[in-house]
């Protein structure tokens, strides 16, 4: 687009914008005092620690400079992703200049006392940390852990048609699986509905220690790689900011032209499929405008700019000589006034209110949040006639319930605020209701036999667990609602990502500012009990024990025993604010316990008593306490161990036997530790004070033993659950190999009852024969192959 | 290449070959009985349920058919390794014809028994799993969680100069990160020592229910793609056999001669640097020669055609027709004798012995293991006046010790036996001696002022986690040794990756044919308690959580408080088999406690009691029991914890205090759970049968309360660590912010002691004193900002 010159007097204000920036970035790094530069440098003006990465800093601001006035020219909606996030003090430099800080945080006032704080504050305690993070405005990427910039970006840029997404990424970074797998992003985007991701591949050269691979690739190679990929790139590259800025500012307005070209063909009724998008690469030197050379070693440019590149300013006067040129090459005397403040002719660079990038609400979600639209549950309520006497697919309900929320949350151009994201399983974790209301979302060609797949969809399939997990933390920071079903095991492949996100929301709920946004659901599906079809490498609940240490504020974890329990958590996973729900739930056939009432009650409990299944009401004796407990969390689970409730009832049917049901995992933590901890009192209304558990749990058992340390007499809970024994077999079999078989679990509660009974001893020989009817059924199986009916399991 | 033709009786051959792999894939799939249909075909033939995966599965047979007749053609070493692993018919099928298969497992032979058994024993009880699995001959790689193909392949590469490694790579495999940062190989690969990897990146369209990105993108796209990356792509495409076997078999071909001219041209003295390797590009129906409709559906070459296409054999006759008619189509009887052996001239077909890739050592690694010369340790022993006098970071005496294990297990060409693997921190973390010995790895251009870079190095640095994880994995598959450096937070990127090769050893443990392999050593450092410079992101002790639960016969996970005891426990590590050994220890300057003697005999032990560190030998009292156990295990906790005691020792004299000190963490479980674990009776010497014991540990607390189920009265240990609290701040807030610091310990102990001590009280206002001004000494920091030597901790 040329609408806009680019004139001397505009170029030089930019270059002024940027070297107050540049000023404040390498002041937040070095300075305590004397922050801007009114006497001469001395090493009392030094911190005592130097910390802060000012190698990706320049760049960085560079392009936020040429963004705000793009922004002023076109006002646009723009959101910066930054993922070199170690570039921390930039993007709060550029945040302070615009005014955003100093009105998010009044104690960082516009003047000469807000510089000081604004450095002093940076890295130290009490402080802010030194990468961009949850507490720096316009961010809802954290950028430490790297490789999640364009995932995010694609994210936030679902169902937000007027939003174009600055993404910066590092040629480190890049190195990343999870980057170089964000690069489809254009075979999901939609260019009539969606808003636009513009990626610009910062290449400075060189990470840490060493150089990167695209820093040494050929831009012919880089463009190859990019364009096969759906992009367009266009390679801006300079050392000399009077000719790097005219240039980048060129590309950035004709990129910008070429998304609403794209968008405006897409949204006047053409087609929105294979569009080639703009991206940038953009070669500048890391370090850029900081020392060239240091102690004659050469500095800019190359790995050594990476982090403090004078480290000896405190002790060594040529170092600190050396730093006071630096600070002064920037003419901090004429950027900022008597008073500290920003020279107006360079504030008024800086877009107005809620264009600015600190500013925008699409940086901060919960200002965008509309409450999902969730019909009454009762719609899809499995019947139950008795517990346990009726087979269903548990998660077929779901898909269901968000076919409607498909239906009830979309806006009339297609859009909506509410995905369902999952790797190519959709249909394979019966959630395929979804797909009487939508389709799968495609933006490459389609071929008839296509099942469900057209460029509106809106179920995000991806065969990669980074871009599911990545697109709804994304899109549920820039304000949307959704969830991402994954097989149990695979969520693992992502789950570094997950613990990223419950350390941003745990440090969002500090801010008053940011709103909440909605929480990250997460279906756990596929369970390790039943991938008996696909084998080991698909049988893993680690999820539970990574989620469990993470903040009780944010995390909570739900193992719903049926589909009408599913129905009550999702509907309160799906209202929630600021957490990351684990939802444990198998999708084969399994046995229905509860009504929807009983559900809907069980779950606000989040343990219960099953009277049905006990016997405790039916003894004659005291009543006092029962003889045993047995417990259970978790589809398998509550099915092994009502079997075993059946079989006590069968042949000592004078023992006294609790049933307890636990769905919110959590409530059994203490209540100083977790705010869905039971109380003692209910924790032993549920568990007795003294008598011995038998608990069959879904995930490993030792996750039950850390959740219940502080509760009384913790040794005697006996828990039975998924030991790491798996292979493709059949679903009885699993649970025999992990021990967690009725038989097994009768045997346990027999050793472990506070009575022993009569025909204790004959119950026991029972069991035993049963285990080993079946161990000798495995070893004969390769001559016998039982017809499919002996492979799944049953009630009595 | 052309020194071969292709005759038309050798395609005939190969295709019979084809077929009968073809066969036994489908029967694999389906049959129980009358596996040679040697009888019409009848419902009772089929087995009870229909697992397998059958769409991707004749590609890989191709693919196999073709190298074997390249193999005997060129006598060349190759490895295939199978990226769409849930084909494991297609690779027991082609290891049982080569005959690999009955020679490992006699019991299935090679005849109609046999044939029988190989069915029978697919995806059932006691059988084998339905993935290409640690049971598949030939196979380092399980491909039931997908991503890891290429960057095994890579790991499996290097230092194998004379291997070439067939990678296949499926189309939806091609849409996970990992995969995708897989492609960056052509950087990191040597022509000159290393083996070489072809791509055959297989689109065969779609994945379970949908498309591919790379099956819907144009040729020109992907091309560009990997030539981008280093790659010379040819595209292979087609559906009649007839054409595409001979040109498949003509592009292997050149592919393998461009190999060994790049090879030749570096290894004759020229460069190896910049190699384009070839990929080949292989565009295939899904599901092909199978039914190619079912009920007047499109199913070959669509989503339909993945797993079992026919799936009402059993009761719909028309699908037991066309099952039949479909397996007829191979002409079984024309590819296996009367006997049910495959019939001569096809068995001819195999390579011979080891070259068979079912056979070749390159795929058990064991075989090609040579024991790692691992210096003396003396060498590198840190000197200890007393304990707890001086200051050193930790790490750096195991750089000096993988200096030396470079420079001793080199081999003449630059090739060896050992790497490190580390995402761009190698000097970040204080290994930077191994560049005494070696370089960075890197084929792409240098420049004069990289450091310790070039072609022939050997310290892998690639800012990918998973590609460290994943090619260390491959590497130590195939015979290496080696070690993976990792920041602490960020190994759990990769994490399901380590849980798979853990999978992956505890089944190899089962087999005796597989020989022991390297371990899998992790070394976890910047730990949570010292990213006080960089933040909240980069502070997560997780992996120790994940580790925990998985196979006891494999992890293992270290807890080193020194230098002394980290060299003893590399050496350990580096000597031992088929482990996987997390080792946890940070890199900043830590206070050095024992000699190198006492480090040997503390980490044989697993844990001791530090007696110079405690009270009790000083007590005039009774000798039975100390008053309090103060434990600690990892490196900040032993020190805040010995500062703990110091205290104690100062105001309380009297009391009896114990000091343990846990360097193997799994000895902490009973022996029954782990083979590490202490003895009862050991764990009483060190914790007493109940004595209090307050712990100070590394990672989450709650890790510790589940490794201390089943032991006497776990209500007594009382353990602090990690609590997921952090943010740029010192290291001394950080121990703070999480109550672990020397002060939170001592009130602890005095809560907790047997007796209370006289001074108690004041003992205790002193504590909170401390505590109260550094609550002040944070929230006036940002005008205070005291000398770095604040900042850090010492021993009083």
């Amino acid at each position: 687009m040329t609408d806009h010159e680019y004139s001397t007097e505009a170029l030089d204000l930019d270059l002024a914008w940027w070297a107050a920036a540049n000023y404040l970035t390498v002041a937040q790094i070095y300075l305590k005092d004397n922050t801007l530069l009114r006497e001469p440098l001395d090493a009392s003006h030094i911190k005592p620690r130097l910390l802060g990465h000012w190698g990706t800093s320049p760049c960085l601001s560079m392009i936020y400079t040429l963004l705000n006035r793009h922004i002023k020219e076109t006002d646009s909606d723009w959101l910066y992703v930054t993922g070199p996030g170690h570039g921390g003090p930039a993007l709060v430099a550029s945040t302070y200049l615009e005014g955003t800080y100093s009105e998010i945080y009044p104690h960082v006032g516009p003047d000469a006392a807000g510089v000081r704080r604004l450095c002093r504050q940076f890295s130290a305690p009490g402080g802010i940390p030194s990468h961009v993070s949850v507490q720096t405005p316009g961010s809802i990427h954290e950028g430490g852990e790297l490789g999640y910039a364009l995932v995010h970006a694609g994210g936030a840029a679902f169902d937000r048609p007027d939003l174009t997404i600055a993404c910066v990424i590092g040629d480190g970074e890049a190195e990343t699986g999870p980057l170089a797998g964000s690069w489809k992003l254009p075979a999901f985007l939609n260019a009539r509905r969606d808003g636009a991701v513009l990626p610009i591949l910062n290449l400075n050269g060189a990470k840490i220690a060493g150089p990167t691979v695209f820093g040494r690739s050929s831009d012919e190679d880089i463009v190859d790689f990019l364009h096969g990929q759906g992009w367009d790139p266009v390679v801006v590259s300079g050392t000399d900011p009077r000719v790097v800025f005219p240039e980048l500012l060129r590309v950035l307005r004709e990129s910008h032209e070429k998304i609403r070209l794209i968008q405006t063909a897409a949204r006047d009724g053409g087609t929105s499929a294979q569009a080639r998008w703009p991206a940038i690469v953009l070669r500048t030197p890391k370090g850029w405008t900081g020392p060239h050379t240091v102690d004659g070693v050469l500095v800019e440019g190359t790995f050594r700019a990476h982090q403090v590149p004078l480290s000896g300013v405190r002790t060594n006067p040529e170092h600190l000589a050396q730093l006071e040129d630096w600070l002064r090459s920037y003419r901090p005397e004429e950027l900022f006034d008597d008073d500290g403040t920003l020279v107006a002719e360079l504030a008024a660079l800086a877009p107005a209110g809620d264009k600015r990038m600190g500013s925008t609400p699409y940086a901060n979600g919960g200002r965008l949040l509309q409450p999902l639209r969730i019909p009454p549950l009762e719609k899809y309520e499995i019947p139950i006639e008795s517990p346990g006497s009726s087979f269903h697919e548990t998660t077929r309900v779901l898909g269901e319930l968000m076919r409607d929320i498909y239906a009830q949350n979309g806006r009339d151009d297609g859009g909506g605020n509410f995905r369902l994201f999952s790797p190519d399983e959709t249909a394979s974790n019966r959630l395929a209701a979804v797909f009487e209301q939508t389709d799968r979302c495609w933006q490459l060609p389609t071929e008839e036999w296509d099942d469900h797949l057209s460029p509106d969809g809106r179920v995000m399939e991806v065969l990669s667990e980074h871009l599911c997990e990545g697109w709804l933390e994304g899109y549920v920071l820039a304000g949307g609602h959704g969830l991402f079903a994954s097989y149990e095991a695979f969520a693992m492949v992502s789950v570094s990502m997950m613990i990223q996100h419950v350390k941003w929301l745990q440090h969002a709920a500090d801010l008053a500012w940011r709103e909440p946004v909605a929480s990250l659901n997460v279906l756990l599906t596929s369970t390790c009990w039943r991938n008996d079809h696909n084998g080991f490498s698909h049988q893993g609940p680690g999820m539970i024990d990574a989620a469990i240490p993470l903040s009780p504020d944010v995390v909570r974890i739900w193992l719903p025993p049926d589909s009408n329990t599913l129905l009550s958590i999702s509907d309160h996973c799906f209202r929630s604010r600021d957490h990351v729900n684990l939802i444990v739930v198998d999708k084969q056939p399994h046995l229905q316990y509860l009504t929807l009432d009983e559900a809907n009650k069980h779950c606000a409990a989040g343990a219960s008593i099953w009277h049905w299944a006990g016997t405790e009401t039916e003894s004659v004796g005291s009543p006092t306490e029962p003889d045993i407990v047995l417990a259970a969390a978790g589809d398998v689970p509550t099915q092994e161990i009502l079997a075993a409730a059946q079989i006590l009832q069968e042949w000592v049917p004078y023992l006294r036997v609790r049933m307890v049901n636990v769905v919110d995992l959590m409530a059994l933590v203490t209540p100083g530790d977790h705010p869905h901890g039971f109380s003692e009192s209910t924790f032993i209304d549920l568990f007795t004070a003294d008598t011995d558990v038998v608990f069959a749990f879904h995930g490993y058992p030792r996750a039950v033993h850390e959740l219940l340390h502080g509760r009384p007499k913790v040794d005697r809970f006996h828990v039975r659950g998924f030991n790491e024994q798996g292979t493709t077999t059949t679903p009885f079999d699993m649970v025999v190999l992990n021990r967690m078989s009725r038989y097994h679990l009768v045997l346990e509660a027999l050793r472990r009852s506070r009575r022993v009974p009569e025909k204790g001893s004959e119950l026991v020989d029972f069991c035993n024969s049963q285990l080993k009817r079946h161990a000798s059924y495995v070893v004969e199986h390769m001559e016998d192959m039982p017809e499919v009916t002996d492979w799944t399991y049953t009630l009595h």
